[in-house]
């Protein structure tokens, strides 16, 4: 039998003496009730941007969506397997979620094959080829750009891919349906890895600041 | 502008004066240097069964993809938008990982929707419907089995599902191959969210056993 | 004359030198008295699954019936010889028990053999087999579901085994009644032999638990 | 949910903090490696004469079939649900013990019965006495012995019985093919539970004799 990754069950022995038996009413209460989270987060694969790390929350909180540069692809009833469009009909019509985040970051691998100007495809399949493709338009317009340097570029596509994933929810009737009704608000946010920093989309705007934190005087 | 939730912030502002505060070399060297994980983690969206928490991993450790019940589909290379096979892709071929962990978990709502003898859409777009149509066979199988009650049928499928989705990563030719060359290898693991206990797939028998710590062999 | 077993016999000098020694006075009094255990249990003849070990009883406490994979047949009153219905009646009817647990345990090769596909009578007389037979329509369906590992239809089939027997108890009058009147309560038990764990059935769900010691609840 | 017994869930607490936890590598092995028990006994259901505290054996030791009054019917291979039979088959044919030992007990409360001169049906279908009519003849030419006590009355029927037992046994094809063959040798004992006594038969003469402790001088 291959070997378990020895590092994950060390961290499960620490997370199983630590945390969980602190919280495991919590866990017990949680697994009865089942989750009530208010809150969908769309995020990336990438390793070091991990939500529940980043926002520390705990169990419960942040029903989660990973995929590779955190995209949302449009609205396509064709009955076939649509991984991120059944978690976002499931977030929002069974768990009744409040919120969606869709959350970037910096240094993004995704977002840098889309700006490739001569990909290699991974595989025969190209599966991160045609998955990258959905950002085909706006890459192209920033990647032809010779006036911005590279890590402009990159961190452009971030953001901008970040507002394309919020309008492609808008086109998913029974999200277009819960924001109408106040049911439902779309935020977005970005990770600056090296900086440890949040920078958080105003959606009047579109742009990114940092928020800052409520200083209570002491 | 709608508010951005807040015990994100609060969380966000925990993480950046503790956690990011006491690493940020790691984050610093990860930004520049790149991810470079060991291991793939296919996950589910549940709130309850953040992989980064239940094993305890830091930056850089863990490149995890998470849909509703954390499913493999099958190989399909015919260009269209595949979100779970892309990041499969980008794991295996670009940051050949080492590992590929499959992670189900007690109380799965997408298990529950497939068992569910009456299922109505939750859209009309059915997207939960036709994702989980993924498990339909094995569901079947085991939803007519009136001798297990409802919660030992919920974990008999949730165990399948994860051995259903191992082999349909092997039907990806460069998993097979990178399996047949010893340089990648698969597992399975099933989180109980109530006791918070691990359980991980024998890889040989397929079963499911916790790791037990320190014993010492005669 | 052919030897008694020297393990038996040393075993018994151990016994009369310690435990009985510390605990005479209490066989004297059972002695004198009678027996009057508030339960009977129902257990297998595996020589791993001692109810006196596994509950850590003394004399007097447990009624034990111990057959192949702790099977209660339905309720047939038709003079023949019937070894557990008359320890049934014995342990219900003379003895007024509270409660009757079934306890099945893992491993168990008498179900090992209702699921065997094709299954070799042990003697011409085929006992196993007419015996297990009992559980015939439970094992069928179990045993045909591919998409279970070996162990894990095990582990069903013996849980399934537990619940079927229990029902069974309800078809004898004489237990049925006394339930109905609140002066005997039935109960499912299934101990791990390998990690030593017991599990208790949920008399409402029929799920197996494992009770907790000390939650504190909030 | 009604309240499984506590003192079975204290007592099994006490067991897997103590005797699993000294003996947990003995338990997992005999788990993986399957029984292999040297001896089969037929015990009383009797609450105070558990075989596993007389002879203070561990897991794995002992095959143990437990019935009222420690009987064994006679070869009846006619395809109906046999208790005893299908164990000893078990016992001899699948796990080829080396003994098999029939143990009796004083104050048997299933003799009584036997010797009861106007026994009551202890529910209509009388179980009890279909059962221990097998005893028939060899309680009657006790119980109309006006000459002997009630003490010795019951005490020779304890011990006819466990002849009796032990000559139904050859009735076995595949016992008595086995002894012939000398792979297995069946043996008598008896239990006084005031005392604390074991009694063992001489099989040539049949007598009851207690067992002298091989003394070793320091």
């Amino acid at each position: 039998m291959s070997a378990f990754p020895q590092f994950l069950i060390d961290g499960y022995h620490h997370f199983a003496a630590n945390r969980y038996e602190t919280e495991q009413t919590r866990y017990r209460k949680l697994a009865e009730a089942g989750q009530k989270p208010s809150t969908l987060l769309i995020g990336c694969c990438d390793s070091r941007a991990a939500p529940e790390t980043i926002f520390d929350v705990g169990p419960g909180e942040l029903f989660v969506i990973r995929n590779v540069a955190n995209l949302v692809p449009p609205y396509e009833p064709d009955a076939q397997y649509h991984s991120t469009s059944s978690a976002l009909e499931f977030g929002v019509r069974a768990l009744e979620v409040q919120h969606i985040v869709v959350m970037g970051h910096g240094r993004c691998g995704g977002i840098g094959a889309a700006l490739d100007s001569n990909p290699q495809p991974l595989s025969p399949g190209d599966f991160i080829g045609n998955w990258m493709r959905l950002l085909k338009p706006s890459a192209e317009s920033i990647a032809g750009n010779e006036l911005m340097t590279p890590a402009e570029r990159q961190t452009a596509l971030e953001r901008i891919s970040i507002r394309f994933s919020l309008r492609n929810l808008l086109t998913f009737p029974f999200i277009e349906e819960a924001v109408s009704a106040g049911r439902l608000t779309l935020h977005g946010a970005w990770f600056d890895i090296a900086l440890g920093e949040l920078w958080i989309m105003n959606d009047e705007t579109g742009d990114f600041i940092r928020p800052v934190p409520d200083v209570t005087p002491e």
